[in-house]
């Protein structure tokens, strides 16, 4: 177990994308380590810009050895990735195992042969050495698929809440909102009695988001979305949305409904619109278009990246804990999450199943599983 | 002097705007009120949608007796305006004047025959009760006219330098800065060793501000204004800007910049951007076309709407009450406003000149005298 079968991405300034399935060593574990072989790995939206930066993947192609697999990077595109040129990086940002062998002190030892979810950046490998802190250390019983999603959906949906509560709002408006994601944060919203307002664009993504107990869903294929939406944020107060498509006029409607519910029973002038600030937090990018704002809602709104690494900066170390152990306690419950295809470390670098796993299609999650 | 002449605007729910000169009664000043008889007030910006809200002004008719302005508002608008129709509402935000009558406070007999500037809603009058509150008392010499702008470009500029401590920024970019604000926002920073970089779009507002010593100026019309708007923002490490235009890319533009400067020197993925908040605090609508963000600035930026009474309630009365004394103190130095045209009551109706005091024109300043 001195070596390791591991996934690094590299992208040469002159503009070609090299995914290569390489062998490296495992470190040992110092006191506060422990080595985990890995056994579930999921391929999230946040693991695409990593891997791939802007190549065309259209064009990928496998080397003759199946152990490379390359694709062109448009030269005009490169600026965006000037950071990380030239560089072989490792990839996977979250994952789940077996702690194989562990340091000397207590905390790394009370892991040994036990189900860890990790965060690491460095998942899609055969064994990883990491900080006993970057683990949440799981339940007798719980699988390593079941704990592969411990972190990123989790931790996120949980942050929603907590920013939430955090600033004030009393309801929460969240787009995409039948991801595995906004399903997690459907649950939690029902175990707390908090008004959750879901924005689909489909009648398959309501059915999901109706059999886990959704009260509010909003369709923005429907003819009437808007006035939907309006009713929805009127009856709960929403003044916080957390969205995940980013571009186009989307957070732009979500603000002129919060407005005109706020303004409602204001005469006089109302030059400068609501007092109750309304902010949307866009954390993902779906659709990478621009972000449109007609700014039809005074003067006191706020849309802002958000990113759950610097939210959680923001709470208590110890609150943390209790959401990790929280996690850990619900993982086939509120955190349950599903695979559609579970692959190996060298399908990961297939052209045909990148297209798939790349297309972010609601309902269809891959799993990286590299003991196959 | 129990009665004045007092501009009103009205929006019917049939869509036309009517501006009216009516005689008013002046009510007797209550212990903690003041009586001002108003001899300069400011056509500002922050004046035109509250009197005109979106009616069309290219067809604005005087009634025959001069004494009623009316311009038609299109249906589909009238829903910007909702709270407001129907009902008369005074208009002029600010002004000064000499205080002719005071209640029987200490506070209020204190400023008997003083010059005032004074914050109120209700200043294209002839004379106004106001509390003692809405007033900055002006020292001796200080006549109405130079007081007339005591409040919001002053206390804007101010806040602007406020907000940018409260924060934890060390340097401002400012848009449309040759304004009136800029130039008072500029004085300051001069004082306070603030680094400001100014973005304008002449020659002309480039030669206003480098007469009152701008270091910083980026002109949007130069074919090198990206570059130089980069270079300022990474010599001065600028992570605010304040932004009185609101559409199409200039606040992209900004946060583009600084997030260029941001990551200079990271390696690696850089997946999420620079760490620190990079914040455009929109103030103003000069351009009221959409907002476009490309979002090419990582995960911690925000784009807000700004309002100066919004942001004074986050500072201490005191510290709002040495900003009002700072004002009077430097109110020819620092916060001198000049102005290009000087116009009676009944010229505020008059359809031509609203077309030029609307027009927003850097370096034209209408100012209203209720005596003429």
């Amino acid at each position: 177990m001195t070596t390791s079968k591991q996934l690094f991405t590299h992208i040469s300034s002159e503009g070609q994308l090299s995914i290569s399935l390489n062998e490296v060593e495992v470190a040992q574990p110092k006191p506060h380590q422990v080595v985990v072989r890995i056994e579930a790995a999921p391929i999230n939206p946040s693991d695409m810009w990593p891997m791939f930066g802007p190549a065309n993947l259209a064009e990928a192609k496998l080397n003759d050895d199946k152990a490379q697999l390359t694709a062109p990077v448009h030269e005009r595109l490169l600026q965006s990735v000037r950071t990380r040129l030239d560089q072989t990086l490792p990839i996977g940002n979250e994952g789940a195992g077996i702690v194989v062998a562990a340091g000397d002190s207590p905390e790394a030892q009370a892991l040994l042969g036990k189900t860890v979810g990790v965060l690491s950046g460095a998942m899609y490998a055969e064994y990883i050495c990491v900080p006993v802190q970057a683990c949440i250390a799981h339940n007798e019983g719980v699988t390593p698929k079941q704990a592969a999603s411990s972190f990123v959906n989790p931790l996120t949906a949980l942050s929603m809440v907590e920013n939430m509560r955090l600033e004030g709002h009393k309801a929460i408006v969240h787009t995409a909102a039948a991801s595995s994601l906004g399903q997690m944060l459907q649950r939690i919203c029902n175990d707390e009695d908090i008004p959750l307002i879901n924005i689909v664009r489909n009648k398959e993504q309501e059915d999901i988001l109706k059999a886990i107990g959704a009260k509010y869903i909003c369709n923005s294929s429907d003819e009437n979305f808007r006035a939907d939406l309006y009713k929805a944020i009127d009856e709960t107060g929403a003044t916080l949305c957390f969205d995940a498509i980013g571009g186009g006029e989307i957070a732009s409607h979500v603000l002129t409904a919060m407005e005109l519910s706020g303004t409602k029973e204001i005469t006089g002038f109302n030059t400068y619109g609501s007092e109750a600030n309304k902010q949307v937090y866009v954390y993902g990018g779906l659709d990478m278009s621009p972000t449109t704002l007609n700014r039809a809602y005074g003067m006191t709104w706020s849309v802002s990246g958000w990113l759950l690494n610097r939210f959680l900066a923001r709470l208590e170390p110890k609150r943390v804990g209790e959401l990790y152990q929280k996690i850990a306690n619900e993982i086939n419950t509120t955190f349950t999450s599903t695979y559609t295809d579970e692959i190996s470390l060298a399908d990961v670098m297939d052209p045909a199943t990148i297209l798939k796993y790349n297309a972010k299609k609601t309902g269809s999650k891959f799993l990286v599983n590299p003991t196959k």
